[in-house]
């Protein structure tokens, strides 16, 4: 596992910049905004922006799914016909991962809904299958986002049963650690995953209880509550060894200083690795 | 299209005098109680019950899918094993559609229901699609069923979408009169049907309107107030060419002998099917 | 098993005397120049083409595959835009069975030749899936096509190889009595197919050995040395329950009016079913 | 792109002092002699590996296909079934490639045989891709290989069309240099690739015309008359970004000491990969 600088926790916001910033802070995988990539590649070319990755370096971890799956039609069927272009610029800079996540409720009736969004997922993941790129789902754990109507997926149970209907090989779980608290994950059901299942992580932290946590308020990993060592023990003893990424939404601005930030980051992500590590060779 | 005998309309139990009934009343088709057929193979053959459908030049329209898709996974996984003897019988009397149903609300969160179902329901097609065989999955309206806690599939809509989902070539619709009836189906959503979408068809009527009439309290078609020309023109209409077949659930027992039954129903389908053609050539 | 009349073993060219023969001579099951169903579809309609058919109750038990797959890409990509409306007139007619077949010898290397046709044919039965139309593969057995540069499917072994290379479930086997003949298909490989491996059958005979016997002069069940009883006994046997098709392919005229052909060929096929049925009941 | 070390260029056969050697010459990607692997991995555990990888900063760009596709049936299903085990040892040291090669020519009948190698190397893929794991075949250009009775797969032509045979997303090329030589490739189809085509690249030289170079005679980059700086430009032009492989089959030995012809063989790669990205990016 390697630690994966995220936009959330920094406020520089030129691409330049941040991949020197990851650069400093020794990161070697990073999460973009990817407007940033577009609007570089579009004053210079794919080409530069590549050559701007790795001179610094860095390769990009993963990239948003650029697809309007919950759109109208002719929506859908636009931003798929673009995902090709995409795909191969985000895998020039390195990426094999592509994200999304799906709401825990709805307001219009599961099947339906959970239908047409399991037919546009295939759709994509079989354009992303000829790139070698896999994509991953993510459930969304907080509970003040389980109030319309219906239940959609909850938890790390409802995803699987899901993964398994879309049933494309190369879609598989975006794990994120808040969702696992919020949601109640057991630490058994993570012990129980394979590594391939996962695609990508998110690391953050929690500083409330888990069904009054907000989405848009989590904190930096170690300043909350989430057991996040047992979190990051549970990826290795699994053999999970992609990127951990530190997405952490919030609304008030984190304190001190980018370079600040990102280091000590960086330091606290690699001591749940280390200290994973040596527990799992330890065990055998 | 053509009339198809159910055995819901007839007091006979045994497959001999059923397939001779069949016979003395012009049907070409029939839908079988499974039952039948296994027995008279144990006793006998396989070979030998084929030869009994074609002494009377009779051919089995469809039979009912075999697989415990709703047991545990053990369950499943034995009846799933046990499937490509089934349909290669069932072939060998002439069936070429295999037929269950869903229903239209269930007391387990949809998501995780819907997705074991559809990988359940993808792996029957998968077998059965070696042999040629489609599967025809029927949407349920009557409004007593809808009461679990979570609706599931309540109509051509839900049906639809959740067929996408699924994703198999082989898997398509099992279109019920009843059920479009009290799923209040408008009849412009069965003129947008492609006739290759449908994979066999039940005809019978309601006496209580849409939102009362009981799933078990069906009458024979002609015998209540469904527009069944209606819906036989709209097949034609839109070249559905299968059988049409006479499943008709009761509690009470329908008057009349047999033979009577079954030859009034020849003829009353007859009746449909010829006034639609006319129509239909008349137009086109 | 049934009887199907093919128009190689009559003279009439008309859509409507062909099919008045057929019921006439007790048919239930014919193969058809599909240029005059195109021709009685234009102008007429298709729906009068159908009820042409079901008047003299008469179903369709193939059509040949109308998509160029030899032919240049814009020639295959045109002719494959037109299938669905094809197959869905030709389902409307009662066709399940879809059919063409492969050379024994090609100038091109094999892999590219073979290769581009696996993915064509591929195409086409992925179109046919949702019709729940089957595609049947045809080896060549007469030694004189075997001439070209490369070899490439020469029997029965071959094509089911390739037919699992194709990788589609309604691809499979057409079988015909004098490829198996002149391929020397071992009856123990015949006696090996699973029923539903097989989409159609033609039956024909043939007055020279083996390796001498030429594709164009073929003669009619019986009046040949293959042993015909033996091949329909070997399709009992297995469970094949499909039409058995009088392709005869000839130069020379047959002798003999079409009524007289027509009904001793639906003797002769019956005979060699009733043989074979009695066999296969003895054997239990 | 990067270069990646490969055992085919140095002495050392430990994977410890290998490992050590790649970090000291500044590699990042290496191929291994699996077996090294396997044998650590036994004496102490995958973890453990997997941590002696990521201390030295280095990680495997891709492994062999471990699986018996040209042996008798029970072989290749033994070996398949191991698939999973080295597949998810393979992901924990980095890799998410698999590569393995063809033959240009064979004994057995081309479609026998080039079907049932299709059917496995698909059903390979079908492992390889729940792992996120591509699968790259690598066509073999050498003439005195093409000597069996038939030809097989040729040159980036045949392999193409092979691979859409295959039909698996997952499943592209391996493109080495001294193939495409000896196959005498156009720079033009070079030029149509597009980079998700390509799964992996060898790149060595050769010192013999394109008709006389033997397969196990290869020399390293540069010391040869293939125009590797043009191959590294069409992969730039293109957009491949991944690893370059100093795969260099040879009989005699190599002259010099394993760090200095890995030192040389990286500052070699990277002058191509420079150069050739000043042109793409000097063209926009």
């Amino acid at each position: 596992m390697k630690p994966c600088l995220h936009p959330s926790i920094v406020t520089t916001d030129s691409l330049e910049s941040y991949l020197a910033l990851a650069q400093r802070c020794h990161y070697r995988y990073v999460d973009v905004d990817f407007r940033w990539i577009e609007q570089a590649a579009s004053q210079q070319s794919i080409a530069y922006v590549q050559h701007m990755f790795e001179s610094h370096g860095i390769e990009l971890a993963s990239f948003g799914l650029p697809v309007a799956v919950h759109g109208d039609e002719t929506a859908f069927q636009t931003t798929l016909s673009q995902l090709p272009e995409v795909a191969g610029n985000a895998l020039r800079l390195g990426a094999t991962r592509c994200v999304t996540w799906l709401w825990p409720s709805v307001d219009e009736r599961p099947i339906p809904y959970g239908s047409r969004l399991a037919v546009r997922l295939r759709a994509c993941a079989d354009v992303l299958a000829t790139f070698g790129i896999r994509l991953g789902l993510e459930f969304v754990g907080p509970h003040h986002l389980r109030t319309k109507q219906y239940p959609f997926v909850w938890n790390l149970q409802d995803l699987r049963a899901y993964l398994d209907a879309i049933g494309a090989p190369n879609v598989g779980i975006l794990l994120d650690s808040y969702h696992c608290y919020t949601a109640e994950v057991p630490m058994d059901e993570l012990l129980a995953l394979e590594a391939h299942e996962i695609v990508h992580v998110h690391v953050n932290d929690a500083s409330l209880p888990p069904n009054e946590a907000h989405d848009q308020e989590r904190c930096l990993p170690g300043d909350g509550q989430i057991d996040l060592q047992g979190f990051v023990a549970a990826l290795e003893h699994i053999g999970y060894t992609g990127p951990l990424s530190l997405e952490v939404l919030h609304q008030a601005p984190l304190p001190g200083r980018d370079d600040d930030i990102a280091k000590r980051m960086y330091e606290t992500l690699n001591q749940f690795i280390a200290h994973a590590r040596e527990e799992s060779i330890g065990r055998g």
